[in-house]
């Protein structure tokens, strides 16, 4: 059951990119749970030392640097949380390679609402038929600087996913000018920029005469911290392989 | 899979209380699908020769005559679809007996979005735990008599189930003055009148810094009709028993 | 005061484009208001019979008939309301010039709600500072074919003009990819396609931790005919002059 | 114009109640301000030498401490902004008092979106006719002990004075049960608690066949804070006399 969560042990997090925005969320959060210590590394620090001291090893650095966190994690053999964002194919196959050896968790959007949301998504894409046109929309702070979000691709590769179809070859975009009417069967996504919100996320499922709307709302950064703070938690002590927020919270 | 239904054999519908604002709607439904035609009876008549000529009958008439609508279904061996509003436990005593005989079908409800709604009321408020208050908040026209309607008392009585607790114990409506804090699990209600509208409703899951909403919007009463139609077409042939709209749907 | 407006002498209304999408709807609304009657003409019909029997002349026909359309009610010395869309700068030159000598009003929407939206969206740009984002999104049905609405710009032209900027300039449509952060003092807009939607408009002013949102939803198209009717009757008795919405809602 | 506002030289804030959780937002506001410095006092504590080294006083404190602290005010000669909830008639006759000799600003909610939301209401609600049903829905925090919400009070009354009705006569609040239909020309209002929410208001005005929704939604505490900080500045320096939020912000 999603929740904030039960009193846990001691437990010492090793926290890579801890000066960087999500990295001060973070020890906020690890602060707030009581019961941990953080200790923290630059982004493109030495993690070998902080590795041998920490219980798991949270990493909201670079791409670039995924290499070597995934190597400390299995030198130390313990577990790693991944929420580094924009990774490629490659950063993919080095999480897979790992996983044989420690539990590794990686997730583009920590939080528990988002996690069910994609959940739900993926019920309703199911269910209902092509005749229901599904659009994402979503809106962020005047500073993102990319479009859609990727917990707005997320939501609708959730959607794909249950549709049995390719999101990239079925994606409808940036509209703008003479269109053409809807693709049948296709994914739309709008995108709102403006002020300083957190994120918000909806999925609308547009049928005859009737709608279906699944939307999510963040008040602050901090939801995502304490998730990727409750998922590295959950992830001491499992054994090795992939893992994903849907197993952190039971879906 | 939800969609608009695939093409069907020439069917004959006995719609009870056919003059109403739903019977009229029905007539219309029943016209769009072409296959079918529609022989109606006041709410109150006889519907003895109505059931001899008819593959199904559509009730939407009133409580008193559910039990004679029944006996006519049961006589003339046919399903019945009931969608009559302010049943009280008699009549579904008549409903279960009925459907020892032939195939039953009552719903609150016959959009399929608003059943789809329920089911993932019901997912999400299994997964979340207690620090998720659950809010349902509707709005209908002007001329609506009653709060919160039946469809918001429907999803309440979802997330209540999924929860396992009893709405009726632990329901919060009406909020206005000193009321205090909101009460630990309780599951609140909220409703708008004004206007024309058809029909929307809100589950709201509130939780620490975020939110989920799950919403349906009905652009008028068709739906319904449309739905109680396809309801009917889906009950024929079915072996003696009681259905719902989740059956219809496969949910 | 906007309302559904007092009972009206019998009225006879030349309806332009009568086989047209909104000149069924205009007939219907036409037929409502009960004191009045209907005379079409087909899009690019003879317009001069017509106009000669009719207190008004309401074009929803197409850009190159207006040249006639305006003509014709000179001829006759009645006054016209055009709702036809796709207007050029020509077609402007034609108003204006009609307008010397007979009343005309032009709008892109007629409904009142819409008309005091953008009123509304008027104030409240010219109040709230730059560091307030405009942000304008609309949804529509599957089937229209360009993006942003007519509507959805007529919203944005209000909030620039009070600005006291070129929308043209200052058009931030169709995000997608690396798009940089939002650019300062742009009006940003987003599209939403799917299912029956009769149309959706909402303008979003994102602040420094506060949002302020003005929305408008129709629930089918004919707010928008009707509105089209109360501007033909408000018209009908005016001086010659150009008039808009806002003159016919005492805006 | 509405915006974060320009520079201020260094003035001193005299904040009353600064330990409680607006004054603890205050001396955050003030702080970021730059060009202040902030000066406090318990509620129910000596306001007579705070008074005499400060620019301005701030008054979030409690009803029974406001003859005290606009008392000191006027020894000291400086203006006083009052925030305190839950002023009684007694408490609005010691304002225009004291507002005779120094300038006195009291206010419901310092935000600047919900300042200009209830201007806009205002303009809204009287240009709408009686067939647009007037709605107030706002969501708080779980923990809140009232409903509705003084600002949804606050924008309800600027709906009621605009229609020229008194709002005590004409509210519709906490509908359950058989309601009866909606009375004509009633403002309703609905109430949503859960989870941790800022505070959200809606304003709905739901006409034949189309909606208006005039929102605001607050993503923390901290701009009614700054909203408050601001109303300081603009103080200082005024004639003596009774001054709103709309003044601050020139509606």
């Amino acid at each position: 059951m999603i929740g904030r969560g039960e009193a846990m042990a001691q437990l010492q997090f090793g926290v890579i990119g801890h000066k960087g925005r999500m990295g001060q969320a973070l020890e906020q959060a690890i602060d707030e749970a009581r019961h941990s210590m953080c200790i923290g590394v630059d982004a493109g620090g030495n993690v070998g030392p902080l590795a041998g001291q920490c219980d798991v090893l949270v990493d909201f650095s670079a791409p670039d640097a995924l290499s070597q966190n995934l190597g400390a994690a299995r030198v130390a053999g313990i577990p790693i949380v991944v929420g580094t964002t924009g990774l490629g194919e490659e950063h993919f196959v080095m999480l897979a390679e790992a996983a044989r050896t420690i539990p590794v968790l990686q997730s583009g959007n920590f939080s528990a609402g988002v996690t069910l949301l994609a959940h739900l998504v993926r019920e309703a894409a199911a269910r209902l038929g092509p005749d229901w046109d599904i659009e994402v929309l979503e809106m962020h702070h005047r500073l993102k600087v990319d479009a859609p979000s990727g917990t707005a691709k997320l939501l609708g590769e959730a959607a794909a996913e249950a549709r049995g179809i390719e999101l990239s070859a079925n994606m409808e975009s940036g509209r703008h000018g003479q269109t053409g009417a809807r693709g049948q069967g296709n994914i739309g996504f709008a995108t709102l920029r403006g002020g300083t919100v957190a994120g918000e996320h909806s999925v609308i499922f547009a049928g005859p005469e009737e709608r279906l709307t699944l939307s999510h709302s963040a008040e602050n950064r901090m939801i995502f911290a304490r998730g990727a703070v409750k998922a590295a938690c959950w992830l001491i002590g499992k054994p090795a392989g992939r893992y994903t927020m849907n197993n952190v919270l039971g879906l």
